[in-house]
């Protein structure tokens, strides 16, 4: 029965994704005399927790029942106040929890304090890869004060990202890119190279048509400031706009950017490129807790080269391109020795019918 | 019940896999009031069938029991006597099979014969794609007269199977090669292109460890006759050798390999190539129902080029090279338009743990 529960917060917490950074996914069920009795999720930062929402679905009806839920709950005044404190005012008996909160701010004192005040608290850890995947970026975030950085690309079985001559069309399906919507959905930021605006003049936005708690963020990589005005990204620019150069970028250049609402955020790296591990670091003091990077063959290879990527989303069309000139899905100076190779670990894959799939996999770091 | 039972055939068919080339593998179970009474598998050509192994085994009680066989029971004479008689002698009352033998010898004769001597006769399709599977060259064989040919490599996630310096060590683990040598087990004859032997030095035999009906045959496309006497391949020929040149190669050194017992054919192409097609219908003349491609990019491209590749197996290693001179899996010209991509079909992903996978595809022919 308790997992039965736990499930539900789970699938409560689910509710939120995407609508909750940079807070994590929560979900909250009530249960008194074996029913449940109030339910509740989290979604944006400011608006009631999980915890609140479920005490007041509940009403009266909360004192003595047990609360479960899939993280432990707060116990620090943020925007909300702390939700331990609400969780005794309501008589709740028992809580149920899955995981600790990483939060440095909670870690463990959640849950001190509830048993200090007579609350029963148990952990019950056979769901916490689950709900690990849940708040996978949040936890990241809690642990290294950066965003988690997912290299996303669409490519062939020979891993070709583009023809020589014609790359009219897609590569992979519309049920393949409606996948990658979704991931997209869930990100707080998204990075692509200079070539790849001027080639394809893409959107980059959030087009799952789901709700978000705040913009995608879109990012391009240009350190020349070679982005046209006329551009997509720029016409729709609604302070949701990064341009990264370097400092010798003509000034003048940027002022007009700016004067279409664009940030520009010099980031030198080293040979005159752009230092993509500086923008990561940026967007963690920023409170963005995930990055997604859609880009081209030279972008992910320095995504890759610099450890920037903390994990790979390869979606694989059913088709070979074959040849020595159609480009890699990372190019760059590449590896020279087989043994040097990248590698990654927990490789996950996404079955997309009826052809498709994608790889899910961990950059190993040394 | 009747499931249990062709469930159990077909348990029986596979393990003669690897052992029956070039028939099929087939299982056979007698069953008697409810009661397993023989059972028998088809293993090497002129070595009894299942059906005949299985009323051995039965002795007496064969009579008024019925038979579970994956595929239909033959009705020709060939090396053996056909198996419809032996059931109509030993007083089998029942024939339940999942499939009709393609053999246009067989092709539903032998239930014809067995109904006509008052044999009841069941077609239980449901296990059909697990029956197919189990003989997918012979029902390839039997369809086309040609070999199935499965292209297979090992390679990165970005389509790479070898580093533009150093290529020491291997591509995929140990488990991830046991899986391929059970592959190799299953074929009746393997290529690869003359480079991948000046380079690697390799034996391309069956390591398996397991029995076969006649040796692998091992095939080098060697335009120019350049295979070394001293290769491993040449120096461990015993009749399983077919190396493939063009008819321009010098008959010395041809009569030089002939001494070794090695077979050399001329297979002329387009452009002084030597011809992939013609070789599998070589192949197909001598019986051999599948061959297995584990070549370079070169040889890879070509396989694809032409649709000689009937399927291809790739097992990707959790690695990126990146780079522009990293070797691809298929090399060559390649496609110039993104539009004109080898297309792929059936897509079957293999899970190779912790962090492998192969995935398993059909080309699309035109």
């Amino acid at each position: 029965m308790s997992m039965d529960y736990l499930r539900i917060a789970l699938d409560l917490a689910k509710q939120g994704q995407g609508r909750v950074a940079p807070n994590p996914s929560v979900g909250a069920v009530l249960v008194r005399d074996g029913a449940v009795v109030g339910q509740g999720y989290h979604t944006w930062a400011g608006v009631k927790h999980a915890e609140v929402l479920a005490i007041e679905d509940a009403g009266d009806q909360a004192r003595g029942a047990t609360l479960y839920i899939n993280l432990e709950p707060c116990c620090h005044m943020g925007r909300t106040g702390p939700c331990v404190e609400a969780l005794i005012a309501a008589g709740v008996k028992k809580v149920v929890a899955i995981q600790e909160d990483p939060n440095p701010q909670v870690a463990g004192q959640g849950f001190a304090r509830l048993r200090a005040a007579g609350v029963e608290v148990e952990i019950e850890p056979s769901l916490a890869e689950e709900a690990t995947d849940l708040n996978l970026a949040f936890f990241h975030y809690m642990k290294t004060g950066r965003p988690l950085v997912t290299l996303k690309s669409a490519l062939t079985l020979d891993g070709k990202i583009a023809a020589p001559e014609d790359n009219s069309g897609w590569i992979t399906s519309e049920r393949a890119r409606a996948h990658v919507q979704q991931i997209r959905h869930l990100h707080d930021a998204i990075l692509t190279g200079i070539d790849t605006v001027l080639s394809d003049d893409c959107l980059l936005t959030d087009r799952s048509g789901l709700e978000r708690s705040r913009p995608l963020l879109r990012i391009v990589v240009d350190s020349q400031l070679r982005i046209p005005l006329t551009s997509k990204m720029v016409q729709s620019c609604q302070h949701d706009l990064l341009v990264v150069s370097s400092s010798v970028a003509s000034p003048a250049r940027r002022h007009e950017l700016e004067k279409h609402g664009v940030e520009v955020l010099a980031a030198d790296g080293p040979g005159g490129r752009t230092d993509l591990k500086k923008i990561v670091q940026v967007l963690g003091t920023r409170k963005y807790l995930s990055l997604m990077i859609e880009a081209g063959s030279k972008v992910n290879w320095s995504a890759l080269e610099y450890g920037v990527a903390d994990r790979i989303f390869f979606y694989y069309a059913p088709k070979i391109l074959g040849g020595l000139q159609s480009l890699p899905v990372a190019g760059g100076i590449g590896k020279r020795r087989r043994a040097d190779a990248i590698r990654f670990t927990g490789t996950k894959l996404h079955v997309i019918p009826p052809d498709e799939f994608a790889v899910e996999a961990w950059l190993k770091k040394s």
